[in-house]
């Protein structure tokens, strides 16, 4: 929009003439000023938010504001669901995330299952998140969604049952970078995996910087992680992240049926059996996720950062 | 037959009343007729195991009843030869597998290989092996059963030379999971690799839980450990668990010659180098080795594995 | 050379003889001679070293003998520069290379490039390297040339920002070794990767005995490391060693257009991205380097490694 236009043509002007780290020093009056122009910049462009669509609980469903959860064969399944948005994650979605994986943790099913609604997987991170700033003011946002970060990827890495992927469309940044925990991941032909972390000045998460190395060494990894390549869904198949791909047109009874059966194989054996796998891995994967999280909280605090996300928010308003 | 079946009924009558808890809380009469039940139920079904053909010494080769041991070209080569039971191995046979790499890593060969008689590479563990319930009970039977395990997965993770697997024919089991420890594996097209742990109840071993998720990245190692997946030889090279796949017509030949050309290289250069490789693992390797046959033994023991079992011996005597 | 061929008889003959404990324990004056035969021989064969083509540095090019190196679109590129030798690594060159790391690792470029002049990227250690023996006679030229190869992958170990690798043609030992710690990989169809320790008696050094297997699985790894296999370009990228592979006719043009792209990226975010990928196994990778000298070190000075030095030169001479 031409206002969106002109507050981020105001929002950068402040930028290049004050520079983040003036702004950081800045009287409590004009800090307060700043704050409220990266709010409305940020609103502006990613459009106010649209009601998420109401959870339709059935069965055992607990009621969840951005999710459908239902436990069904043995199978809890987690749906994102925000399809407008493209299940972007907002700060919400994290917490029903955490807790509903916690649920199906202890819940008498065999094994749970993550999928979205609509044509997106997920869209990865809400970039609203970062509007709504708290009193403290920035340094209390990255800390606080850090440590929401932090006890994200640390259910995953906790998760005591087979979790399965059920991709069907693009995964985008921490939705990709979460599946090295997955210990299946099946995908439609028509879904890519994208982290274009650098580009917005950010770094890995997701325990991404350790295992997407070991799972497709670090030349691929690196071109992932480091220089934002998209692979397609047989690209990702073909270095280890993906499983198997399936045609869109049979994708859904054909992993539903394998899934199935996988339900019905001896419960304590298959969670036994995960559990020895990942053991190992469990301690390093922990301190991984810290590391990769201080260095977050880092980087959203940093000009560079900040520069990115703006000029990425620029080069979106252009079109 | 008429009479297994009978008695398979029996064994399953007496499970669906008695469960295997209030089993092991039985009189010691009832155990023991419990017991003999059990390995009736077995015996019936495996079948009368029939004599090994007697190994056929020649040259250096010490007398082994279910194996064929032989030194030439510098080449140590350990042949299975059970080829009327698929290469099943037997207690006998694991321990026979024991001394003979013990032997082969303190000969003056350059490169060792395992390969099998017959059709199959090796159709993994022989269920025989259960049915000889000892004077200690199951219990005592576990833990007999998993120190032969440790001792014989050992052994790979300290062989001292090259290690070569020349794999002739469809491999099961344990004969799969030791792959990781080999340091070249070669295929024939025919080959397929299978590990039906959980459909058994059980879990891997072999140090599986660790190498393969580091071979193929956990998304593809958790389909094979967890739900079963069959390989095949394709499939097992594109995932790095095999080296190289052969046309059935030529696998012979053409394998045979390289290994009498990687025979003539440098011995100690070969071994000091193989040794490098793994030593940096050793450690981690030994600890998995006693995690997974302790969660195994577990599994024994366990309600489920027992009941897995039967089921798959009742589906197996309803073909 | 008629010459050369009398000079290996001469030597082959006193090792014959002699053999190389029994030239270790002579007299001074026999060692003496004993070391100008073998450093006539090696002379002799791989010919008198051509002077190096002189660097011809541009912008802020510092003048390196064997090296061209530059900094330009925020990229530093370091050539390998002695295409008449296929940019064989004289002891020179790892010094320079040390030098130029060092220094690219500290300028203000994004990302840092290493390539080779001419039609191979690089032929490996010079085996010149090997016949300048100091007055410390060969354990000293061992240790030193230990210590410099351990000097030289520490630099890549710790290297601070994106390393990437433009392999441009054939790529022999260290050099492929190497590139396990590199970023991003990209490849010529035209190269091949080869690592021929054995053959001549030595061991896998560049931290590739742990990092070979961790990429591609011990089964591919050692074909490579202990068995001497060459990989085509395409197969190198199957197992992960490189990233992409592009015809010959495109691949400069493509890959320079990707990597200025790379080169505007936020430059902290990418090294800080990169640091965390590699942080976790640094500490693991040093003690790698370590022991990978020290074997080497051992195999240099061994009788074994002797010998089938002089049998490649043996045959190469019958060529």
């Amino acid at each position: 929009s031409l206002l969106g236009q002109k507050r981020l043509q105001n929002m950068l002007d402040f930028v290049n003439k004050a520079k983040w780290d003036a702004w950081k020093s800045l009287g409590s009056v004009s800090q307060e000023e700043a704050r409220q122009q990266y709010v409305d910049l940020i609103s502006s462009l990613v459009g106010t938010e649209a009601p998420a669509v109401a959870a339709q609980p059935t069965g055992s469903t607990k009621g969840f504001q951005t999710l459908l959860v239902s436990t069904e064969d043995n199978i809890t399944t987690i749906r994102l669901n925000r399809p407008e948005k493209k299940n972007a994650i907002t700060v919400e979605m994290y917490n029903e995330l955490i807790e509903a994986l916690d649920l199906a943790g202890k819940d008498d099913s065999v094994i749970t299952v993550i999928t979205g609604s609509g044509d997106y997987y997920c869209s990865g991170n809400d970039l609203n998140n970062f509007t709504k700033i708290p009193e403290g003011g920035v340094e209390k946002l990255a800390k606080e969604s850090g440590e929401l970060l932090r006890r994200y990827v640390k259910v995953y890495i906790d998760f005591p049952k087979p979790l399965i992927g059920v991709i069907n469309g693009p995964a985008v940044g921490v939705s990709v970078t979460l599946l090295g925990l997955f210990d299946v991941v099946y995908a439609t032909e028509k879904a890519t995996f994208h982290t274009p972390f650098s580009q917005l000045g950010q770094s890995p998460e997701g325990c991404s910087s350790y295992l997407f190395p070991k799972i497709m060494g670090a030349a691929k990894a690196s071109e992932m992680l480091l220089f934002n390549k998209k692979l397609t869904a047989a690209q990702a198949c073909e270095v280890g992240l993906v499983t198997e791909v399936f045609p869109e047109s049979s994708f859904q009874s054909e992993v539903w049926t394998r899934l199935k059966a996988y339900a019905k194989l001896p419960r304590n054996s298959l969670a036994l059996s995960k559990q020895l796998i990942r053991v190992v891995e469990k301690e390093k994967l922990h301190a991984v996720n810290d590391a990769e999280v201080e260095r977050l909280v880092e980087r959203w605090l940093s000009d560079e950062c900040m520069q990115a996300i703006m000029s990425f928010f620029q080069a979106k308003s252009k079109l």
